[in-house]
């Protein structure tokens, strides 16, 4: 059994990797960097070290932080989501200083990482993918022929791309003329490697991901799916398990279609199937082969602790569950609470939390590491609160969510609280059916107006006589 | 349906019944004395009135309430539980004035407030209970025949007693001469009534209880049972769902008992009947009319919403749920963070909480009222927190309570956390196999030395220099 682990990722996840660690009787290694000298992560870990000043570098840094880890005498790495969890070399670099890494191995990350690679792999195992190219495209004039082959629209992807980055839709030959320079230029950029293909763009899909656990006993299992269609510009917002808009034939087939995609390639702890559903059909889009934000959600509606599982695979133990075992219960509704003004194109909002209180009661739960006078680091992601609700139903989830948002306090930066209560008072999205489109088609929910509650009413009050009576 | 409801109480549980309104869309009305004017559930409701200036008096006075409850337009008023939660006044007065007493009608209130009548109702619905008197005692002499007949140790009981006050338990002839006059004294003080009856004692019990529902169509339902042998001196301290010492067998027998005992005397809303357990026997103890303080956990490991079903059910709508459809799942166990010194024959330790940061993460749900800044007043109950958590399994909730506990940040008044940090260490309560005795037993528990958080040893240190430096 593992006994002490680094964890190479801050702010939130890292604090739920301590928590597991806490759980576990595993002693738990933070890092951090100058800027998140005063982070939550490194108050509740066992042991901290500080990477230096450069806020990103040490954090992306795979040779020094497995360095850290032999050094600190630890016998495992988690990577946590972002960073560099989906880096093989990390993985590679773990295997070699004989660091357990709490992720499948170098090869099946690269596998998965290669989109051309991944789609070939789910082809052999039959698991249907979108129509598009087999491998990297030449040139643009392939780019073209191949379009033409599908048809428009389409999605011009860099292969080494992933959370919603690298990605353009091209409507027409016109668009894809254009887009081509700056994908290429993007892919470069971003993940290093100028490699690109195309896929036929499917309309207004639902996206829909099922979460898998896989032990090296041979045990591959799924824990039902998530409804991800909320989301703007590919970054999710709002995460619901399970899906309220599949019948239970769709889950049980989108459950097992992620099974066969992640024996297909011999993998090895948590994962995430992505998939694509139009019009009846489910196309698969990407794996993620790392623990994913939303798996709070899943873990509301199966009882099944995912990191925990994560580091008892890593550890060689087979899983704690057999599939026949895994249930799921209720609806949990996951809200990202961004610190980003909606209501100013989602800007980011960085600063001091001047007044933080968790929402409580039955059926919430929160995941953050922020805390009253944190200052949120501009350095970062901007997503500072997972507030989680749960409920037998999805009516009640609805309003538990409504209630949840309205009592919970953040005050100090702007937060997408309020933008969310109006989604969740709005019709289409209470029907439980909707897509990806739902965020672009109802630009009218940013334009709430700010209901200020009442201790802040009072205090904005008591600041302007102040000021009129020049004190 | 209901649309506005009074909430004649304080503190968590009423935190607790505004949550369930503001889930289900109905207004919620809080009421408060002067030392409550900054509570949280004051913030929270949608409206609140002040009762002035006497800590208990506004909170007890079952005519003013309900006059309130009218004024403000109220259709319902929600009693909690203590004050004048099982006041069947109370609840006449509500019908009377119609208002929807949300509990049961006054006449059950007073069946089963009268423990001697209570006992009879018992055994003529065929539930088993410990031997004793028929009714209340005539006098000493009859108290000393009956103690002779069903043998020492007993119980002297306070007839219209409940929360574990007015009862004293006998070892013999001359224990009960002695108690005699004084549970008279005290149940007239406390209860306004001078009956007693007496019951043999059941030496180190189990006390198990079961939570049920009942609507006014006729249906009743147990939501299984909870485990609340954890006391001290007759007060809970932790309570456990399901029973980690039950088999199914126990488990169904004491759930269909429970729903007899409901049928029995008409009963409608919810409501839990308490056993005690010894030597493999199973005995009727008493019937609470109201929500209990741990009814957190049964709807931890249910999903059902208990509050939520109070209203439904008095607002005249069946049960949301069946007893076929009703699952429990994994372990729950609440922790009453008590403002008491554990180390100091746990005295109350009221004041300023100068720092609280809630624990989070899977599995963990907090009720409270407190906030960093507020004082607790020292007129009311010193429970200040329910931690709830849940896991799939014992061990894991054991392990999720310990990390839990350690993850919460309360300062400013002493509290039971690092006690109960003790118990769940404890082998024999993570046996799962424990009785009433327990606390009594394990004194060593509370010698546990303080182990001060990094912060607050930082904090303490910078005291220390700056006292020393003369600053």
């Amino acid at each position: 059994m593992i006994k002490k682990i680094l964890i190479a990722n801050r702010g939130e996840i890292a604090v739920r990797i301590v928590r597991a660690c806490a759980e576990m009787g595993i002693r738990s290694v933070a890092i951090y960097s100058e800027a998140d000298r005063y982070a939550l992560h490194v108050k509740r870990a066992d042991e901290s070290y500080n990477l230096g000043s450069e806020p990103l570098a040490g954090y992306l840094n795979a040779r020094q932080l497995v360095n850290l880890a032999v050094q600190t005498g630890c016998d495992a790495l988690h990577p946590g989501y972002g960073f560099l969890s989906e880096n093989a070399e990390l993985a590679d670099i773990c295997a070699e200083r004989g660091i357990k890494f709490i992720g499948p191995s170098g090869d099946v990350i690269r596998g998965m990482g290669d989109k051309t690679e991944a789609r070939r792999s789910m082809i052999r195992a039959g698991v249907p993918v979108t129509p598009g190219t087999d491998g990297n495209l030449a040139d643009l004039a392939e780019a073209l022929s191949e379009a033409e082959r599908v048809g428009y629209p389409v999605m011009l992807k860099a292969t080494s791309g992933g959370g919603g980055r690298g990605i353009r839709r091209c409507n027409s030959r016109a668009e894809l003329e254009q887009a081509w320079p700056r994908v290429i230029s993007e892919a470069t950029k971003a993940f290093g490697s100028a490699d690109v293909f195309l896929e036929k763009c499917i309309v207004n899909p639902k996206h829909i991901e099922a979460q898998i656990l896989a032990d090296s006993h041979g045990n591959t299992v799924h824990l039902f799916e998530r409804d991800c269609s909320i989301q703007r510009r590919n970054q999710k917002l709002i995460e619901i398990a399970p899906s309220p808009q599949l019948t239970p034939e769709q889950r049980a087939y989108i459950g097992d279609l992620a099974v066969k995609a992640a024996q297909a390639v011999g993998y090895e702890n948590a994962g995430t199937v992505e998939f694509l559903l139009a019009e009846g059909e489910v196309y698969f889009m990407e794996m993620n082969t790392r623990v994913q934000v939303e798996h709070t959600i899943t873990e509301q509606i199966t009882g099944i602790d995912i990191v925990r599982e994560q580091i008892r695979i890593a550890s060689g133990l087979p899983l704690s569950v057999k599939q026949e075992d895994i249930q799921h219960r209720g609806f949990a509704i996951q809200f990202r609470i961004n610190a980003e003004d909606p209501k100013n194109d989602f800007l980011p909002s960085f600063g001091k939390i001047t007044r933080y209180y968790a929402p409580g009661g039955p059926g919430v739960r929160v995941d953050t590491a922020i805390y009253t006078g944190y200052s949120i680091p501009p350095y970062y992601d901007s997503m500072c609160l997972k507030l989680i609700v749960w409920a037998l139903t999805w009516e009640e989830a609805l309003d538990r969510g409504l209630r949840a948002l309205d009592d919970m306090r953040l005050q100090g930066v702007k937060t997408t609280t309020a933008y969310y209560q109006e989604i969740l008072r709005n019709e289409e999205f209470r029907s439980g059916v909707f897509d990806t489109s739902f965020v672009e088609a109802h630009p009218e929910l940013t334009r709430y107006s700010v209901k200020r509650k009442p201790e802040e009413l009072a205090l904005a009050i008591a600041t302007a006589i102040a000021a009129h009576a020049g004190l």
